[in-house]
């Protein structure tokens, strides 16, 4: 795995070698965001036969990885490679015949189905022992009664995902760009994380801004929020305490500047950008043009 | 735990026992599905603070398990009593203050609200280790985005079943006993499997019945199906091969005897009853009166 893994995943794995059960490995990343995949090669040199987990796009970044390229790797060193897709299935095509990955997770919240419903594909060459026993649901690799209105609605939500996913992926492209640009324009000295700016290496719906340096960031979050706008910051608030963000832990992220993270829907407008960007800027009359 | 605790349970019990994570011990029942009371005593002085799971309503049989008293006697040696209530939970009332179980479990399907759905009750004296590890969710309990519509659904259906509760037990007890005395009227010889028949030391909503010998048995539940009853048997096919019932096993029951579980809600009506008694007998006419 890496450092920038869902920080579900971290916690699953390192749950899972305090008790012993395994040992885990981190491949290296670059200051963008990308994995080393040197380093995973030797990893898998040293230990084949291994699970490798290593997610499609990156929730906060946004960077995407090549899941054909890691697939292919795995596939040469009889390694398992298990993607989490949950930020990129229903937004991108995931043809399975051409990833070869053992087995994707995704999440119906993602493209606007139920939450608490998921789905996992698994690859038929493989046996997998049961983690939730108890019934012979789902050819009794996960017991207990099923949630089937959550079932539908996912598969509605994924198909609905797909008829329109090139019109979707274009308006929401958009949006991302115009508030690039926008951001750029009002903001000398903004920048972006990890590869979010870059969009032929990033989810079109991520953008991760870098404000420059400024004691007022503390209170990004909470103005947004008060002007209705619903965001993510480098930082999520638990018990007071303001924790900063793993990710941008492991990009060495200067923590004397803002780091902001926007996500786009087709349910978003070119107004809403520009709501958003104006609204930013106003909260930071000595860094703007 | 006992042989008549629900298959889920037995299944996950055993697959940690394999793993070598417990050890596990069945308490004895007696002919009628009772729970030996003095075998669990002995084997809570043999072998204190350990786990006891013993359900509150066996779902095959309807026995109903007096869980005051096996939480009083867990409590005197220490040991953490869980209950699976789903069989009980909206049906009866469960005061947490008088009942002392550490944990019980209900599932909403159980009481008219969605499917895939249920809750755990754990008194806050208990500190347990999560199982699913991940994000913050539940109290750090239980990682994962929650099922919303789900619990929304789950907290409606449990009110509904609250407000009427009374009424409803009354209207379905009568259902069941006008079961219980048509088939003793219209099949000599007719029996109930456990304590099924027993109004007050059984579940309202299940009613096991013992038919009498016959050939006939095999298309007992397909017989049913094709009248629009829907009922499950001792026995439960799976790939073709007819798998018997591991509660009606463990009570010897007669495999030569025909067994077959009918289930009541306030939804039912004495028609109902009246049409199923009638179809079961019109199956064999060589048994009746």
């Amino acid at each position: 795995t890496s450092p920038l893994e869902h920080h579900a995943v971290l916690h699953t794995l390192n749950a899972l070698e305090e008790e012993g059960r395994i040992s885990l490995e981190m491949v290296s990343v670059d200051q963008h965001g990308f994995i080393d995949l040197q380093h995973l090669e030797q990893l898998l040199k040293d230990q084949p036969k291994t699970l490798v987990a290593l997610m499609h796009g990156n929730n906060e970044i946004g960077n995407l990885t090549d899941i054909k390229l890691v697939g292919a790797l795995c596939q040469e060193h009889n390694a398992f490679f298990h993607s989490d897709a949950v930020q990129t299935v229903g937004h991108y095509k995931h043809d399975l015949k051409e990833i070869p990955a053992q087995s994707i997770a995704a999440s119906a919240h993602k493209f606007h189905g139920p939450k608490g419903i998921g789905f996992m594909y698994i690859n038929k060459n493989n046996k997998l022992h049961p983690f939730i026993h108890g019934g012979a649901q789902e050819r009794n690799m996960r017991g207990g009664t099923e949630n089937v209105s959550g079932i539908v609605g996912l598969s509605k939500a994924l198909e609905i995902a797909y008829q329109e996913m090139d019109h979707h992926k274009e308006l929401i492209e958009g949006l991302k760009l115009r508030m690039i640009r926008k951001f750029d324009k009002a903001m000398p000295g903004v920048a972006f994380n990890g590869a979010s700016a870059d969009l032929e290496k990033s989810l079109y719906t991520v953008l991760n801004v870098c404000l420059p340096e400024s004691e007022d960031h503390d209170m990004l979050l909470f103005n947004l929020d008060i002007h209705g706008i619903s965001a993510s910051g480098g930082s999520a608030c638990s018990s007071g305490a303001t924790k900063s963000s793993h990710v941008l832990e492991a990009l060495q992220a200067d923590s004397n500047r803002g780091h902001v993270r926007f996500s786009f829907s087709r349910f978003n407008t070119e107004e809403d950008i520009d709501y958003t960007v104006d609204r930013v800027v106003s909260f930071y009359p000595a860094l703007v043009n």
